[in-house]
């Protein structure tokens, strides 16, 4: 009999310069694959190099999070980025964080984009192509990941780049399986007891209810948690928590 | 009998989005070392990865041109950046690069500091522990180019890295070989004949001689021309057809 | 009975740091209002300066040619920048340029927004009233420069600023009124007898025929000229010379 | 009989886009004179006008705290800017922050170099007489917040300019009036006791124990605050609480 197991993946690194975010120490000893920020929306190259290091010597896996170039807007405004410019952007960002990863005796092991983009390309075919395209140009096959039915997996898959899909605990779903937009009532779930209840649920039965109360299926192979707010990395501990006592194997995707 | 040889570099790839300024292509049929900037001070990804791709197809050399963050000053302006902070933004550098080259089939395979990281490294060993630490970082081992005798090369020789030394055909040297800074009379030879002259004499005796008549020993493996002004590019190519005729083996260092 | 008169107005200082675009020496002896870059897609402090001295010195209105912030894409990628962070960043352009403008003994006359923020306020209300809640933040009721029949415009006018509309010799309508856009066969004249006929055609007749043959209205009190590609400075001069020699009265509109 | 007055000075607006350092709102119940980031280090476009907007409520001055551009350093890095980028750059600062202070009913009353340059301009004439020129060419004869004996402080008043000194509660001071660097052991002070002690003593004394325990003058005009660390507001409650107690008029300088 196989056990179910699930790989947890939050974003790190999202300081810049004099500012932080992310709780880097503590969210590394609850998750499995970190995404790191390689600077463009988030994340200096002090701030990659010691996120690399502290995951590396705690068995977390390092991933790309790629973003737009925009620290001002953080990533998360949508922008019309030429698919040369997007594609050679990812391929850079990859790149710079290879460095750190190798130097931490680790390697970059994926790539998810972040904010506007990684929203963008759930439905945009010529950016999730243009991100796959810097994820072939940096080399190595690196997985993709993603939402389960975005354009990016389609065209990862395409490339012959495996898609791996990501769900979130803290998000109301729609019946075709896409997130209800944050701006809709009822997008975030806030209540903590909930989030580990749909987390667990989701993860043990491949299925969530969706706003309309359709069951949906859920065939994610990570889970993504958030630790950029208060009392987040708590959650993040009792979902990780949750999800052990309910017997399933918690660690880095295949 | 062995046959003199030198190796010619220059910057490349020294635009930024919507502008340019090197004329990359006509300046990659006359060097053998590109120093392709990297971000930091001009030169965007969409820029870097064609640096890369024609230089790949001509056979010419890649090494990161590294700067201090600094677009709005094109890294002319020196600062006091902490060692930790250069050592760090030195390998993001060259892993950014390093994608584009290896995507265009190639490496990067030296570095060498740009603008005011390149003078302060001359003189400042903090600085110059630092770029070095970058390096090492980075991996590799890469060859390190710049002045003879500055303490970038010293720190380099004692972190093992092999220490590449260069030479300006262009420029008035003193008596201790190092350059006559550029806002003393004469501190830059303008006239093309000169230029061509003071080059092949340089690189077939291995002395210079100094502003003050002083002869002085250069001791280059390589030669830095010019691609960023008016007839830059003619220049160049005159520089290397004199060596050429004069039985110099151009091509890039070991 | 009253002369025709015809404002022309082109993008200036659109060069940052070491680099350059517009040649802007000349273009101000040919036209009478300059957009004037304001650091956020291109223009540094130093370069907003002599723009503005040596406007003022000819006499040349001075306008705040606001844009996203985006100097890797020189504002030419579209952005989903919420209403009140444009807001505030076109305010922040516009007192920035008013510091330069009044030092030289001038004002900002005028707002234009550049590339793809222009593009974007044509038909985006959203976008279109941030940039004249930007234009008001700032204060003195300027005038709003942009395409007739816009959105831009028609938020001025709601909020009680002028709209001044206008023309390009060098593009092709449609019969709405609109340009068609750059990716369409024909979008663009490049024939500079065309271009300087179709200018003078089109202020003196207040028509213009449409890409389809059309006759369509343009009430334009400015005509844009370009500078930023070879020999556009001359063109801009042929159409300027082309207007005076028909009679037109050429200067900044009221 | 005159009471002893004294204005209380701290940095504001110090967040940058998604990310946040001060805590605005507090430190304006607690200061006379805001130092307001205007996006050089540190604040963007709506941070700004927000600060403006909540000082401009409270009958709080708004001042222009001018920096080298560097917000990955955080304006913490000296930089050999060339004199006439610098001066135009403190200029498109304190234009930027104008607009919003204007637009919350309020003025740019005064100008304080942030970090790095505030450092450089107590010793280095050339740049110190280059912010006094970025002042100049803002216009309005704006005084001069800095440290007493200052280079700034002499071109300041060379050039007709007020030079306000500021004091320091939480800083050892040597015996020639500067600062103890901070690199030294005992440059800060830490217990929040003995800050709010020192600070009484200094305003009311005119003078401060200088590490070696010589007696040196302060004759400050204003005191800086610090907010930017956990605890800071509530000690900035103290110092002025503790003024207030001893009979202090706490407000801002003439």
């Amino acid at each position: 009999m196989t056990r179910i197991s699930i790989d947890l993946n939050a974003d790190l690194g999202e300081g810049f310069g004099r500012w932080t975010l992310t709780d880097d120490e503590r969210l590394l000893s609850v998750v499995t694959s970190a995404n790191v920020a390689c600077g463009f929306h988030a994340g200096d190259a002090v701030t990659m190099r010691r996120v690399c290091e502290l995951a590396a010597a705690r068995g977390v896996r390092i991933g790309a999070q790629v973003s737009y170039r925009d620290l001002a807007g953080f990533g998360r405004r949508a922008m019309d980025v030429p698919a040369a410019e997007l594609a050679a952007e990812v391929a850079y960002q990859i790149g710079a964080l290879e460095v750190f990863a190798r130097a931490a005796g680790s390697r970059v092991s994926y790539v998810k984009p972040h904010g506007a983009l990684y929203h963008r390309v759930v439905g945009d075919p010529e950016q999730a192509a243009a991100v796959v395209d810097g994820v072939l140009l940096a080399g190595g096959g690196l997985p993709v990941l993603g939402l389960p039915g975005s354009r990016l997996h389609e065209a990862a898959e395409r490339a012959g780049l495996p898609a791996v899909a990501e769900a979130f605990g803290d998000r109301a779903y729609r019946a075709d399986g896409s997130l209800l937009p944050r701006d809709r009532e009822g997008a975030v779930v806030h209540d903590p007891d909930a989030v580990v209840g749909r987390s667990v649920a989701m993860v043990r039965s491949g299925t969530v209810a969706a706003h309309c109360g359709t069951p949906v299926p859920v065939r994610a192979r990570s889970l993504c948690l958030h630790g950029d707010t208060p009392g987040a990395v708590e959650l993040a501990r009792r979902v990780r928590a949750g999800l052990e006592a309910a017997g399933v194997a918690v660690g880095a995707f295949a």
